[in-house]
């Protein structure tokens, strides 16, 4: 669920930023100049940013109405009308790019997972996402992951305690870093640890935290070794997991598989806005 | 250059945000604990983001050391050290993600616009970028350009006036559209036109405007038209152009190509840090 | 054209710095009650600022009704009525003073820039503003210049490249410091070159820049000299320029004529609020 | 005594504002050429800024070296060199500009209030400001004033209780005006009425307010009915007061006389930086 | 009275922090779901903060009704249904923590201002605040006091001029502090002296400060000490004075008691939202 | 672990606000005037807050040294010397009310923190805080219970799935609200639920939840009701427990004990700042 002040907070620097001394282009048109465009897909996939599209418009030019024609979440076609929007001709235009931007990268963020969770649909495992969101844009990323059906692993630094390699290296062992994680511990506070090898697997084990992560493993590494996990431990895979790899970690008996590539190879989906009158 | 200020503020802001209540996992350190971090490449590529490493490093603690073995625009292997950061252990972990992230990008970034760049390099035509930035982000993603040998086109709305498709029908005629721009005009700001046909490119041409934007034409088209332009008037294509087509638009003739690629598809560049003691 | 959400960001800061704990002296007043109140002009001048009074009394309190009777650009003489504010009486005291404030100094600006403007009606030059505006004030002055008919230079230091005697200096040559600005320059972005002498209009002229600006040159050296410049470059007067010298300067041929004074030596238009009932 | 961190804090978002993208001229410069820079004098007056010339400098760059040579308050003469900045040339150049239009603003209101103050040095009378500050710049422009020598009237609405006639208006009595107001004020709040005749003079006396104002009464008229006024209660002559009229007033008797043109006629000092070497 | 739009920023920034990257738990529910809330009070007390309520839950949810059933200032008893609440279901979860937070502790302070300033009714003495507030909750706490019939002390640093103990200290004697503090008083700024015994009271008269503050001296002492006070000074006891010793110094014959505990030792007044369909 | 640059951030907005245009007492005293002060205990407690004193003070001037004498989490006494100051004068006395207010209150938390841990401290029980935290001063508190030595509960709304009375009333049954709480459920969020009786219980068992909160339940009620709660799900009581109450609840055999009172009825433990020389 967005945290709508926030969003539109954010919306507001965005379009701050974008216009700063105003819209030379915009301002050749007449103050009460009005019109209606169109904002239609150009490729196929899942949509996600309704929300934007209203209160991106609508931030500038509270008179402005939004038609939105399909719900987050929907499989949208190339050439689909996604909405309409109605109004001053000026407030339309300078609003058009960064909810254009906005929306093209959420809506290829929730394609995107909606394609890898379908290829393991019929597993136990689910896809989630990392914390390599890109700065700034963290609750929209997560949102549209969730839009496309993947979990949000932690949000902040404070959502959970994630023990890397480096946390162990500075410390020195793991159990040392489970330890001292306890001694912090809430009680909403759950401790993973990435493990690398069979050593580290038993030591997790032994530290009895909440999640294992597999870091860089193979699903054949992970599917000899998944069977000493006891059942109260969860499980994650990770690292440079891909389309054509997924459907193995998935069946290595994993919980969840988590997908940096969700935020860092982003391939945003296509939208344009056309005058229709 | 950079807004040196603003990026601080907004790498402040990525911080915030990120750690939030505090980083739970940093808190298993003890508060005196120091040591070493190497940031490393894990792909070849373009550098870019030196000042990121430092600042970013810095903003929470000012006894960090930071060690820059690269400058912003060189090439780097798979496995280079790229920094050498020293210090407060849980002041270099609270850091690590937001840092590796920006540089992530905009290293993608630049060397993507190289890669490009490099295509063309021996003939007449530039790369350069669109405005379809990452929201929040567009002053690190068009230095970014400019480091991989790029060229920025319009940072905001009020750096020149744009007259596109909407424009034109918003306003009925394109040289009602050029002749109200002309009456907003300034000193510094020139007029460009996008154009998509034989029509439209004799009435941009007989409207005198500063640069005409071939807008989705093919690199023939644009070749068997291009005489057409007086010498005083610079020319651009756009349009999702590709690493594919790039060069028969740079032989078209024209004197920019705008790739909104660089933004909106982008690969970002593998980092790592790891702990070297 | 304003980009008004910075604008309402920028008046409800203004609002919260003047009242900051609560405005004590309309704390005297019923919660409730409510009545009306004129705003009128107290001398003759150009008017400039109505989406300011709109935006000012209904930041507070969006039931406070604002009735303009005069549009930006129009002429006012002393008493018109310029609007009437009607609703809770607290809100419309709290608001009066930073609305009055800045519609002052907006029309003082309009009402100068109008004047210089005429002068020089039937020339080929144009008054053109400078960036020596109020810090924080930028858009509001800026506008006020377009409001009493003239024109904007660069807004901000990314709006074009201007080499100034001391670019010059610091590089040491002027045609090195186009020749670096040539690398770094964008399609949109223009270069224009501070000239005092001679030569230096020389080397300007080889070096093909796009305007030219005239500095502290009397209007007698000008017209002896713009002979010399080609049509492709614009040209420019600027440095000390008065209501006296200005009409001379606009007969020496140049296209712009920037008035610093427009924002250094601002006479505010005087405006009072009175209760009607 | 101005706050520090607020004047930083503003100076930073002016100086983010102006540069926005970066500045683009200073952009022709290596990353780490240096020099030095002299900031003089173009007219006579009172310096004022000091704080704004170090800490403006400083912001981008910790390592620009900044020697001012006059103190806040001291005459300064055509010529005088002010201050002298060393180091890294982009950074000089791109904080010149906002520096200069603060100093410029900054010592132009002390010159006027010095002039203004020695016209009445051997009365018993003071200038003061108003509160028709420039919005956002109250702080700058309040301290000024004091450097000049005059003395701060209210610094936002909650610095005491002003009741000017659109109160009385609106409250329908002077009397029930006062009345109200005591029962919110607190120990530390003043209550100051306006009086614009004989009955409203008598009436603020017998409701015992702590300062009276004569609102655009002649000095003759006060001088005649001011010795009605018992000791306990200051008085302060307002409204439309020149240069010509304020020795009158002073000698009409007034404890304090109020100049709005401090803030709303500003002529700024003129001040120029030059590269050095 | 409140500044309206400094609370509402001040609300927006609690919610924004609190939600952060969303309500998960009102994620249950569907988007529109709708239903019904009633605030009621677990105590019986003064009420205060109804502006938090209508605005806390408008911020996030325009469309969310609000009904107020008491005012701020009036009693309530324990059970009393405050403000019933409908909408949507996710918007009113989401602001139920911060706005019950509010209200708890501004109630809180009404309530215990209400009942020590009942206990000295009949005397001439009034309860005021100190500038003991809590940070960032100023405003909402001054208030507070005001709804529960008490007097704002300073509430800024520029309220007044206030010299304390250590100010005189530093100073090295108390006649020269007044002495500097008269050069910047301006006409709306008070002069108060903390004292401590017989000597610093007479050096505080001769001085003809306007308020004196009594420090951390017995009733006692003051009632055999304040017949020397002129009456244009104004008296004020402070330093742990409690509810069992109020009427005390009350009955001494000071002006005003300031009690820091009304902010420093804040009990919240119980309040809860319960679903009512 | 505290988020150093939102805390500064923080604390620098107190300031601004404090202070607004500038503090007038510290403004008696010469520019360059120094000094030293001592900030002392006036009561015994556990001390919290060095990082707020050291930044608080060198905010506003990094050239005032800060020696803190003792570390967080440390038994002071009445009379302690807690940290020497020494420097500019106006800026360590333009400081002063803010850090102290702020070290009270953290100070304040962490002494009835450790007092009730220390109560439990031989049981297996914990004593955690919840999220009625001061609006704005979450960050700080939280830090505080650490401190003192209890748990940090939820620091926001998305630190876990907390299902409260209201959720379930809203949804109409325990087990349906779980059902659509663990289809948003990412891999480090914990589910919660609070019971009132024995079906509610026996509902949540069913349901497999994280942890079970006993709300308003006695501690007899509890303690002859966890037997049934299986090993992997942990239980907590919350709901108006006080120091007399916490031991039963200790001994009812529950993980965690949630004092609400650590927020809402804080006594803030006594310090003063007084001029050494």
């Amino acid at each position: 669920m967005l945290n709508v002040l926030k969003i539109r907070e954010k919306l507001r620097n965005f379009y701050i930023e974008d216009n700063h001394y105003g819209d030379l282009a915009s301002g050749i048109f007449d103050n009460d100049a009005g019109g209606t465009a169109t904002l239609f897909a150009k490729s196929d996939g899942i949509f996600c940013g309704g929300l934007i599209i209203e209160e991106g418009f609508n931030l500038v030019d509270q008179k402005i109405s939004v038609e939105l024609l399909f719900d987050d979440g929907t499989e949208i076609r190339k050439g689909d009308e996604i909405a309409r929007i109605h109004g001053n001709v000026r407030s339309i235009l300078t609003s058009e790019r960064f909810v254009l931007n906005m929306v093209q990268r959420m809506s290829g963020i929730a394609t995107m997972t909606k394609k890898l969770n379908d290829i393991i649909a019929d597993t136990d495992a689910t896809v989630t996402d990392t914390r390599k969101t890109t700065p700034g844009l963290g609750e929209f990323e997560k949102y549209a992951v969730t839009t496309g059906g993947g979990k949000n692993h932690r949000r902040t630094l404070n959502d959970g305690i994630m023990l890397k390699d480096n946390h162990i290296s500075f410390m020195g062992s793991m159990t040392r870093a489970v330890e001292r994680a306890r001694a912090i511990q809430g009680p909403m506070d759950k401790i993973e640890v990435e493990i690398e090898d069979d050593l580290m697997l038993e030591e997790a084990i032994r530290n009895k935290v909440d999640i294992i992560m597999f870091d860089n493993c193979s699903p054949e590494w992970i599917k000899a070794h998944i069977g000493k996990v006891p059942e109260a431990i969860r499980t994650e895979a990770s690292g440079g997991i891909t389309e054509d790899t997924l459907r193995a970690y998935a069946e290595s008996g994993v919980d969840y598989i988590s997908v940096g590539a969700l935020f860092h190879q982003q391939q945003a989906l296509d939208f344009s806005l056309k005058v229709v009158y």
